[in-house]
């Protein structure tokens, strides 16, 4: 048996079904980048046959010369047609993709009922497919959709999809539990009864988690001689999810000896999986297995005690090993070390034995506390380990600002903002208008900012997201905003909290342009501003 | 092999031990009245030797007369000492409880690490405990604590741990994965070797979801002869819980045939998690096997033209056998067999060859393209599908709102909101402050209706969410709001698109008061509003 396993990666695809998941291409593109750097085998990106969104990723990740190898999903040719007419098909090869997954039936009773075909159509449309995509130079991995169910309804048929898919070349034979009804043992059973058969192709497993069992059951399917796992970051993914790869890598690597990414790698993936969860604005469970927040914390006292002892006695696996951490839940004991290794990173010289260092390290504990989050805003932390290094200078004194939106029936709604700052001992006012409050703050800010540091005007916020920290007292709870800023070379998150969504915004946005100005000087010749910088800004 | 099999619930105990979870004895006597109408057989209330909260409530459940047996929690005696002097095994006693659950070590590496003692002792103490809670009168249920852990360690010392528990009379041996880093065939090999040794007690299973698999070790334990299941509902506990008892019950009873409840319970079951859920004030993730809001939603277009054909296509079980119900989502991916379905769900009668309903259709879909979601969003969709077909009364004509964020220097931020309405004729115009801005105008808003429409004093908001469509130009792009809203009986969820952030809280604020007064009347008579009301919508 082979100690290899690859690891397939439907995040963007199967994944995007889940409930309230919805990707943008560019959230794609920034997906498919991190599960690279994780060292995930297979990213299938989408259905090129489908919108427009997903052909634009198929293009764009050309340019990224990734090590996974990128695939396109589509289903077999229609009833009754040929495949080189069919427009799915070609969108598939068009995609540029060098790997495809091709849906097929392999449950009698789908043919009939989904298809309203002949068993013998749907053989002769998974044949027809597969042999076209190899012809064009792809790799075909066959998923054979409900074929758990199928084999219990009339195994002779669902061995004979596989069969054919062999014949007509297809490089793996994915076992599909699309509905997520099956039992491990049963999982076990019916893919040993395959192992045997199958000579040229490989095999793989795809569950679903309807009985909260679908990492138990990819395992029960490698453990008998499958040899790739599809599944999602998260267990995103229709209904109950997908298999979760967070918990499936891990498990496998880790638990049962397979080789599967490499352990510097696999340390990426508490990072991985919260980044994944902020991009699609999906909240992470506090509980969730080797990567949420709560995976390691502890909170009986006798626990405490004896994770204080010795760590394994309540600890199934060092934290570290996945990039996670212990918490203790009653006194918050950690967390030093991270931050005196994160300012090593920022190349921030500071001595864990000064008391200014004590005194940052105890002030972003506090800020943690309140529901600041420096995970995903390493701009923010850096202004504060710089600042407790006597490293900043401040750009401004901050006076006022006021945000005035008004609607009025019938007519657009307008926002405003008035910002006063002083600098160098000059009062500055400024007023401007924006699409909406935030953008009307910044640019009354960056207005007042402009003729003192120029350089901001090649700054632009790329994203923005607001997260309510209590939901039990939803317009009246804290919120937590991250700013997402870019300029030519650098990409940069900062964040802000407040009781007040405008204010929190306001923090993360001076935090911003602060950290944008690291290093910066001010200039004060007005007169030389390129005017097409001007024109960035709304002055 | 037996086929009944017996249902611990530990969410009273083991299941507080959860990040976040704290429940008041009134909780606690809520919930388990809930459990035992689901049937469970053993419900584990607390730790009566640990906190008053825990013996009020073995006090006050005595009057309940439950069929389940309730159990009270406790460690084996203190080494070097004598039971009969132990307070904490009296205070079992005293408690009033039928049965006993006492917890033991029988991991050699925490006997010397955790309990400092010697092997030797550790058995005494664990005979010495279970004999005087059977002198007592107490089934005892044995709780071996890491025992998969201390059985790969020194099988021999584990196997001699359970020998002992039975020699004292425990009733039930259960075997604990404590730190939840056991694999399902472990389980399965362990439990197998435990089997033949065992004659006067039953056994039984314990599991924490550390690698996801808390629920295929419950299983994979039954069939290898356990015969009672230790779990919590939700999947509640430390780290990253229990065995999810609400995973663990349907799986048991209609895949594996055991029999556990009877079916007219187990259709309580979603009844059952989610008021848990309530009592507790956990977030339930809506893609919670069997039970979550979820379960058996569908997205695909492909996969919802096949549902309306017959369910079973996509779904492992019909949704009423465990009381959830099917849900077809409204997204981009779907089409108008899917809006036409929602109707019908929504008891709508609406005609798709009407030009009404075509129009609606393509309304629907050209606000989904302007980014509108209502996938998450039932109410908002409800609100134009009754629009349409002509059952909606206005409940006011808007005229303006403004709405106003200052900050100065030193002091704290101030929000405040300007609503003018237009009810039958009366021009209302009211002023409030808030917590924020959306706050500011929700008070504002309400100060405005709530004269009129009393009802909506016991409806608050529960959720806010924020995400930026178009991240390319962050605070200049469109933003969709998603509101949920509770009463004392029922959720529901708004949506709101704009380039205003605030415009679109407005448009979701307003939807969800539409949805909440459908089919109410106005009440002119404002002297009656109960004060208490009024104090709830900051008046």
């Amino acid at each position: 048996m082979s100690k290899a396993i690859s690891i397939f990666d439907t995040t963007l695809r199967d994944g995007t079904q889940g409930e309230g998941i919805s990707l943008s291409a560019d959230d794609k593109l920034k997906i498919a980048r991190k599960l690279d750097q994780l060292g995930v085998h297979y990213i299938e990106g989408g259905i090129p046959g489908s919108n427009s969104k997903d052909i634009e990723f198929f293009k764009r990740i050309q340019d990224f010369n990734l090590s996974a190898k990128i695939t396109a999903f589509g289903s077999t040719r229609r009833k009754d047609s040929q495949a080189e007419h069919d427009a799915n098909l070609k969108s598939m090869i068009q995609s540029g993709a060098k790997a495809a997954t091709l849906v097929g039936k392999s449950w009698d009773f789908h043919v009939h009922t989904a298809l309203q075909t002949t068993l013998e159509e749907n053989l002769a449309m998974i044949y027809d497919s597969i042999a076209y995509l190899k012809q064009n130079g792809l790799e075909v991995i066959f998923d054979a959709e409900h074929f758990f169910d199928g084999y219990k309804h009339n195994p002779e048929y669902a061995l004979s999809v596989m069969r054919k898919a062999e014949e007509a070349g297809a490089d793996w034979l994915v076992m599909c539990d699309t509905n997520g009804g099956t039992m491990p043992h049963e999982v076990h059973d019916i893919v040993t009864s395959l192992v045997g058969q199958a000579s040229s192709s490989r095999l793989g497993i795809h569950t679903h988690n309807d009985c909260e069992l679908a990492v138990a059951n990819s395992l029960s399917a490698v453990r008998a001689g499958a040899e790739q796992i599809q599944g999602t970051m998260n267990g995103y993914g229709e209904r109950c999810g997908n298999a979760n790869l967070c918990s499936i890598i891990p498990n496998l690597q880790l638990k049962l000896g397979y080789e599967v990414i490499d352990p510097e790698q696999i340390k990426q993936l508490t990072n991985t999986a919260r980044y994944i969860s902020e991009i699609a604005n999906v909240h992470m469970p506090v509980n969730q297995p080797y990567v949420g927040t709560a995976a390691f914390a502890h909170k009986g006292g006798i626990h405490v005690s004896a994770i204080l002892r010795d760590s394994r006695t309540y600890e199934h696996i060092a934290p570290e090993t996945v990039g996670n951490r212990q918490r203790v839940l009653v006194s918050e004991l950690a967390g030093q070390s991270n931050i005196l290794s994160k300012a090593q990173e920022m190349g921030i010289d500071i001595n864990p034995e000064n008391e200014s260092t004590r005194k940052v390290i105890a002030k972003i504990k506090d800020l943690e506390h309140q529901g600041y989050q420096f995970e995903g805003a390493d701009a923010s932390l850096e202004l504060l380990l710089r600042q407790a290094n006597g490293e900043l200078k401040e750009l401004f004194v901050f006076e006022s600002f006021k945000m005035l939106v008004e609607k009025t029936a019938g007519r657009p709604v307008v926002s405003e903002a008035f910002v006063k700052l002083n600098i160098d001992g000059n009062s500055i006012y400024t007023a401007a208008e924006g699409n909406g409050p935030v953008n009307a703050l910044d640019n009354a800010l960056r207005k007042a900012l402009i003729s003192y540091f120029p350089r901001i005007a090649n700054i632009h916020l790329s994203d923005y997201k607001v997260r309510v920290l209590d939901e039990k007292d939803a317009t009246a709870s804290k919120v937590r905003v991250l700013i997402e800023s870019r300029d030519a070379e650098n990409t940069w998150s900062t964040v802000g909290v407040s009781g007040n969504v405008i204010e929190a915004s306001w923090e993360a946005l001076v935090d911003s342009l602060r950290h944008a100005l690291l290093g910066q000087t001010k200039r004060e010749d007005y007169e030389e501003i390129p005017s097409a910088a001007r024109g960035l800004v709304n002055l």
